[in-house]
């Protein structure tokens, strides 16, 4: 059994994120989805909007997702060494580099491979613009 | 089979929601989701921020959820006659009264039970605390 391993915020979930899990499931028998720490988020990204739990809950909820876990808010590659994964998906704007993943799982003795899951076709919809959108129909309400 | 119909905009998905359809398919053996038309939900709630199509992808991603389809934009009893349920789930804050939709789906011709799903143990994030969450961090920032 292949087992596939994909991380990543899931603020507010959209249409993008369901395309990655998707295309990361398809490349083994089993998706385990980490999910960031808040205080992950805040350190990498941003304060997410949803916290902890509930995002992780979510992410659980949806059909290709076999399991999602936080993650280890100190030491993001503890989570791969305890799941053993062989292959970890990153998305196409994760900004963690292919081969420096692949050494150091393999120099903490969880050697992965590593795969790049392009963008979706026609996303235009990830949480920042729909944070954009939010704010931009205030900004009209306030303002009639 | 029973199949059990559900029905709402499904705007940012949120655990309420989640609670909402897997309570629903507990009813039955089957969940339908109907996702309100965007031109609908405008007119009973507010502008969606995320488009229909989208809307109906994302819950149809949930595990609890077998179909999701775009109701009617003009009659919204014609997707009862179309997917003939058993059982009409509704959530605790939807306004349709238990009675009328019963009384109305019988006089179609397609009669139903109708349940209502209660609120979620300790919810606190529905889309209206997301959006609010996201206008005042914006105000903090531009206060900052």
């Amino acid at each position: 059994m292949v087992r596939v391993m994909a991380t990543g915020v899931f603020d507010l979930l959209h249409p993008g994120h369901l395309y990655f899990l998707t295309e990361a499931k398809k490349l083994g028998d089993e998706l385990v989805v980490v999910v960031a720490r808040d205080q992950t988020a805040r350190r990498l990204k941003r304060e997410p909007y949803v916290p902890e739990m509930l995002r992780r809950s979510m992410v659980e909820a949806l059909k290709p997702v076999d399991k999602a876990v936080l993650g280890s808010s100190t030491d993001i590659y503890q989570t791969v060494v305890d799941l053993k994964p062989e292959i970890i998906a990153l998305g196409y704007n994760q900004v963690w580099n292919e081969h420096e993943v692949q050494s150091e799982c393999a120099r903490r003795g969880a050697p992965v491979t590593v795969a790049r899951i392009g963008p979706m076709p026609h996303d235009d919809l990830a949480t920042r613009k729909i944070v954009e959108r939010i704010l931009e129909r205030a900004r009209k309400e306030a303002s009639a």
